[in-house]
Order: structure tokens, then sequence, then C-alpha cells
């Protein structure tokens, strides 16, 4: 009522996004209409534009504007290692590492009996494919150490033993600046187990 | 790195919007590429039509696709009445009680001597030139409850004594749902100063 209509839309897709409600999709509004030319043009421009040309990479699952991905085109990325993820997120979070170099899978989530997800509906079938196709040694599995994670990881890690790879998975532990005191006593004992040699 | 070009554009896009980072910048990335034809496409489209069609309203000051704003051209809206605001956003959150129906006039601000703002700055002179215009019976300052929202109210409210206008301005008080235990010390004098007869 106090909008036109235009802003009142605006103000409900805005407050869609996660994180953000009304009262917050006010304020970004707000920010926005204050600097129209330098943050709100080249934003609705971007996103338009990723709108347009984003696509599922056909290989691995992630997000691009071509399919291969940047990363299944890049001939620097070693073919012979493949990492297993949850969602194009936990792609994302690997590769802000900087420390993996070799290619990606991206499941699009986990089994869940509960949920209904079966393999099939996940990116299993091209998994099993992909490993036919490409030269890969190494399956690093990098699921989150969540229940259905676990239960996805212990499905595929049989599912693989039909090919001559390895397969590993993500170490679990303290995480860097962990404090043993807000650990849960799962982490902690599973450190404990992992304990290494030092010096 | 780990995102094309247009990607890691649209995220610091996004991580500049108030209250999110470039971690919460991701997640609504995700979040988007998911839903991309009911919500990444339609807010595209509606920031930047916003972002083309919005104006400032040479009377008020409001944002609006017209100046006029639809407040100022509405024939409904009682001229005799003026609240003087500070931002637009104060002038929608009281257009969102619908409990007034009058004009509004915001200033774009306050008076600040530590920040530099005269009032010059702020859209003064053009409240003088409209009260000169507009019928105007009673200016209700709607400013901040805050020092320069103050020093801005009476500021203006000396300027106003060569107009034949009541001058008003919003109560302090309790505010509804207020516990006083949470309250400040000063809403609590001013509220037991202003204090009503009951029954």
């Amino acid at each position: 009522m106090s909008h036109p209509t235009g802003l009142k839309e605006l103000t409900q897709l805005i407050a869609r996004l996660p994180g953000l409600g009304p009262r917050s999709a006010r304020r970004v509004i707000l920010m926005l209409l204050k600097n129209k030319k330098d943050l709100m043009e080249p934003l609705a421009q971007a996103m338009g534009d990723i709108a347009r040309d984003i696509k599922e990479c056909q290989l691995c699952g992630n997000w691009d504007t071509t399919s291969p991905c940047h990363i299944c085109q890049d001939p620097k990325r070693d073919p012979h290692h493949l990492c297993i993820v949850e969602t194009v997120a936990d792609l994302w979070a690997l590769e802000r590492t900087t420390s993996y170099r070799g290619h990606f899978h991206a499941l699009g989530g986990t089994l869940s009996a509960l949920d209904g997800r079966r393999p099939e509906d996940l990116r299993i079938p091209q998994l099993i494919e992909r490993l036919r196709n490409q030269p890969v040694q190494e399956v690093i599995l990098g699921l989150n150490a969540t229940v259905d994670g676990q239960t996805t990881m212990y499905y595929i890690a049989d599912r693989l033993k039909e090919f001559p790879v390895k397969v590993t998975a993500l170490a679990h532990g303290v995480p860097l600046g962990g404090e043993l005191d807000y650990l849960d006593e799962g982490t902690i004992s599973t450190a404990l187990m992992a304990r290494r040699a030092v010096g």
C-alpha cells in the first residue's frame, strides 16, 4: 500500500532469500535505491546474465556458464583423482581451499530413506558411467559427516568395488582452531582413535 | 578461482548488501541457482525495472516510479497535514501503520555538526518552499528520538515560526509490548512525565 507495485514485488522476492525476511528485505531495497548506479544496476545485470547463462555441467554437476564446466575442461587438473561431494556448495567449499587439483563429481544430495531419495535420484548412474570412461585412480569421498552423508558414502564405496580404484574419505578430527571443550564427544573420540605420531 | 567470472562478480555484489557477507552471499547464490525460473529471473527483472524507473519525488523526497509520487498525487490524502521524517525508510515505516493519511516530507537525513550536514544539505529549503504553496495546517515532526533527530526537530520547529501552522511531534513513551525492566531510564522518565488520566 505504501509502495508502488514494482517495489512491493521486489521486496517480496528479496524476502525469500535465505537469511532475509520482510524487514531486512526493506533494508536491502533502501540500500539498493541509494546505490542505484554502482550496486543495483550491476546486480540486476549480473543476476540476469547468470540466470540466462548458467547451466549444470553434464560431467560433474557443477554450475557454470559452460558445460563441461571450467574445472572439467581445465587440462591442468588431474583426471586421476575424482572427489565426490553432495552439493555444488560443497564443491565450491573444497575449491576455495585451493589444495585439491583433481576433478569433482557432485551427487546433488544424499540418499535418504525418509525423503525417498534413491541412487537413481542422485547423479550416481553418471558417476558409474564416468568411472568407465575416465582414467580415475583414486576416488575421494568428500561427503558430509552427517548420517545421510555417511550412509551415501558407504553405499558408493560398495558400488565402487567393481572398479580398480583406490577409495578414500576425508579425515575426521578436531577442526583447526577447535577447542576440545566445545567439541562433541563423537569428534573427540574419532580424533583420538585417528591420532598420529608427532615429531 | 573456483567460479567463472560472472558468478564471482555476482557474489561480490550480493556480499555488499546489508546483513550479508561472503558466506551468506554464496548461500543466496546457490538458492538463486536452484530457483532460477521462479526466483532468480523475476528478481533480476524486478531489480532492473526498479533501477530504471525509480526516481525521487520532487515534492516529498519519497522514492517512486512517478514524481510526484503516488502519495503526493493521491487526492484522498489530506494536504493540511504534513509529516516530516528523516528518511524514506521512516516514511515507509509510518505508511505501514496505515494510521496517517496526510502528506510527507523526507529530509534525507539530519543536521549534524560532526558530519557537516547543514540545512541546505537536507531538503529543508524545499520544505519552506512547500509551506508557502501548500495549505498546511499542521506539521508533525516525525524525527527519530536520537540526538541528531531531536536537534533537527528543534531547528525546524524554529524555522516554522514564520508560518501560521500548528507544530506537533511524535509522543515519547513506553513502546507497545515494552517491559519497564528492559527500557532505558530516559524513556521511563519521559513516559512518567507524559502520564495520562485513565478511565
